[in-house]
């Protein structure tokens, strides 16, 4: 952010107008821009930006909140219907009530996303920043699963359209990233799984090879060695999977155990060295965070100081 | 602490009587009035101080043994009886062993939160002071339900006001926070979370996206999807988002598991992230810990030895 | 250690027997004494200290090994024997297997504990030393458990006696501390348990305020409301506790579960603010025995090497 | 590998050829076996090299993915067949889709492992290397499984066999520890393991002290002491020993539970011991392993440079 920041001001001497939408006739209309700019980027700066940022994140909580209560059994009783009406009911789901508080979210969403891309001085920029990225994808699938909705038509209800309906429609849940863009410890989070990419493969590379040889030895006692008793649960090498990842986690579920002498023992090295295996790489991911935490809030401090300086002017 | 000491050494050469309660006639008196609240608020003053702080922890311990005691079947016994009885029951309550140790022990917390207001210094700052409002908060409730039973009366044991009544009974637990006043490790944690709020709301933050995200699509991919296996457990969001708090603390209770593919490579995914998110924020509440921790115990130090500083001169 | 070392090397110029044992006539016989005192309290000062401390540990693993197997099923298989029988059986059991194995065990644990004794120099700092009170503290209960089946005799089976003896036969376990003399870690461990007290104390409390709380609230939303379904597994507060002290820290048999919408939520917040309060307290006992372990292996290093100079010259 | 490095350079010049492989008659040969080394031993110094590097880690994932898929179900659906068949089948076994993949897999590694060792410089040095005994350890099984299918014969299909060969054709799920080679993560691992040789000590000894303790306590109070309730999964201490471990490390499965009140005390103490006794050794582990990331890619950087400015020269 204060990248872009340093940029206009070199860029602003020459009073050259970067955006291809509205060009303002003259200083006054740079300006409002330059204001309607602030508004929407930087939450801090006004009170509109907070007003228009605390309506977003209600948005993207309303929206979670009825994507929530829309799956609970109550809501969906009337689907209980016949098929025929079944297959109305879909078409007609824009015309529910979730189905409208939906619209209007997801109506918000567009608007703001347009908004900001007008005022935006360098498209190009503006395009390539995650933040847009997840912007883009988490708006797209409701427009695609409209459109499937009025291109397979009403009589068209195949069961493959109904699961990727579902599948897109639950897409929604992804809107919730939009809150990174108002909450310093998800903007952190994120830049920490950036810089962290070795660390987290890393820890990828610790389970996969702790599940193989755990769940493959597992396996192998509890089942295979066929020494009178035998776990079903552990028939396969990937049903294993599962209880090694659920044990080495110190999750312990309790749907499959061990019920051999040298199968308990096998589990209890198993739990004992996935503490050790998971933490050992988390303790990078710690110290990254911690720093990724104090540059965000110092950048933030700084330009919220360089912000203030520039209305006192 | 400290503040309030050195509030107290500037006004005494006004000599001024700032208590609201009995005035000292003289020098004796304020003095008096002084070795008082030091009895009351410095548990390591005098052996006064020590033997009234034990009791006071006596008398919470014995409160909550009473309380956990009343619920045991064994106790409750007597309840077995007609309506009528029951409705005679709640209002002899008081009368019977469990409830005249509560009398005893409620009395002795409203005497010396009396004491405490009348001997203090400065009304206001000690209203406002957490502890104090902690103490207030804790003691009102039980005043509220012997208020409601004397003005509902014997025969009006309406379903309504039986709920209410439990509610503020059990409202008896939060008595266990006035141990704050005599563990520094208890004020330690009040510290660190008023310190910590930022850090709090990032956990919260975290949970809460984590929680909708995995629920969403674990939802989908156990129960949505309906592709041969339905799980039961699985029906909707919210149900799902009890399975995710679960399966992210690595609790596992076991009453929820994924049993499809899907389901089950998500789990793995959901779990691991759950160690990694919640430790990231709690890492920035250990280090406040450590650093309160020794701020309170440095003050806690230097205070004492300045007491006893006071009685060698 | 180091300070018995210190301490000794300045009465030794006087030369006076300080030992109420044998009393060696001249310098060779104190000699001796000191050679064999080195050989049962510094298991690397010779081959032969070496060889009793292998041999010390392998009657440890060897008493704990018979211990767990005498409760095996088809170990205990004579015990399914007459009433008559059984009270025999007791009596006899020191003649049975494991019981002569048992014996030999203790006798040398008595045999070294009495050289031990005798060879040391400071008989009063030798009693108050936590190694050799926890080796009195091991021995003991099986002398009383010989006397208690000599005293009562054989037809005396009472159920009490017989609940006695089977808590002081299970008291051998603790022989198992006996390890702690051979390695550092337990001794690391035992030097932070004796100076974290105070955080200790903390841990408990903790868990003490934070169960109280948890475990009330969980009873009234899970049981005491009475709203529709009543979970019986939270009948009472004590059976609470023991689902808070399990979802706290993260262990989550799934015995008890909430099942309301209110009681879940609960749990959540129970299981997240579990695993930030039992941290808190831990870490400071990280730092604790990370320094003790340091300290206790300079320590070591030290002595070792003072003493592999004594030998050089 | 540094350390090779550097012994390599004070040798070359006098250039005399040290393996006792084909040897290379001049400066040209010896060259080409240079960078075939290279090739095989370095994977950052050139493409063929990556490219060596890639199909290798591609061959370890498709073998394991076979063997993961081999206990499927579905894929031993022929294994339903009658105990005539069945002796034929595990004949067979080399020739079926799974068998002909690790016929391949383990040609490749054979031919990998006989390459790098002719080209390696020093062949004694090349021996005693960990990750090359790893490889042989890896391999080796499966050679002894095709020598005892060809011995044994056709028809001597002992139960016996039966075991060990399934044993053997499970060691093959180690060939997933030759990507240590690849993943510096793991290289990591294993020096850190070999470096806290003492800490894992440590670890263990801890564990099985608290498990004595633990389990031999518990199985006192939930079926020893034998008053009123008998819980049946406490019958013996070994079987103790596993709710021991698994409630110490917080998994909890939940298929034993304590269920009377002492046991529950204990079962909380347990626990809770285990979180802080578990942890402290792991502290030693995390700054080893800190410290061996660093230093491997501190190394592998400068290699990498030394590897450049030899080929920019």
């Amino acid at each position: 952010m204060s990248e872009t920041c340093t940029y206009y001001a070199a860029e602003e001497p020459n009073g050259g107008p970067e955006g291809k939408g509205r060009r303002p006739p003259g200083a006054e209309g740079r300006k409002w821009l330059e204001r309607m700019r602030r508004t929407f980027e930087e939450p801090t700066s006004s009170v509109a930006a907070q007003v228009l940022a605390t309506v977003s994140i209600l948005f993207v909580i309303v929206s979670m909140v009825v994507l929530c209560a829309s799956t609970l059994p109550e809501w969906r009783a009337p689907e209980n219907r016949s098929v025929e009406e079944q297959s109305r009911y879909t078409a007609e789901s824009v015309r529910e009530p979730s189905g409208i508080i939906e619209a209007i979210c997801i109506g918000w969403f567009t608007a703001e996303c347009i908004v900001r891309f007008i005022v935006s001085k360098n498209k190009c920029e503006f395009v390539r920043r995650p933040l847009n990225i997840i912007d883009l994808l988490a708006i797209t699938p409701y427009y695609i699963s409209v459109l499937m909705t009025v291109f397979t038509g009403e009589n068209s209800q195949l069961q493959r359209a109904g699961v990727t309906l579902r599948v897109l429609r639950m897409m929604r849940i992804f809107w919730v990233i939009k809150l990174a863009r108002h909450f310093i410890g998800l903007q952190t989070l994120g830049l920490t799984l950036k810089r962290c990419y070795r660390e987290m493969v890393m820890l990828l590379v610790f389970i996969c090879v702790a599940m193989a040889i755990f769940s493959a030895l597992s396996q192998l006692l509890e089942n295979g060695l066929d020494l009178g008793t035998k776990n079903k649960d552990y028939a396969s090498i990937p049903a294993a999977c599962w209880w090694v990842i659920i044990s080495m986690t110190t999750v312990g579920y309790g749907d499959m155990c061990p019920i051999t002498v040298p199968g308990r023992i096998l589990g209890g090295i198993c739990v004992v060295s996935g503490i050790v295996l998971l933490a050992l790489p988390i303790t990078f991911i710690y110290h990254s965070f911690v720093q990724c935490y104090h540059e965000l809030k110092f950048r933030s401090a700084r330009y919220s100081r360089s912000l203030s300086a520039e209305f006192l002017n």
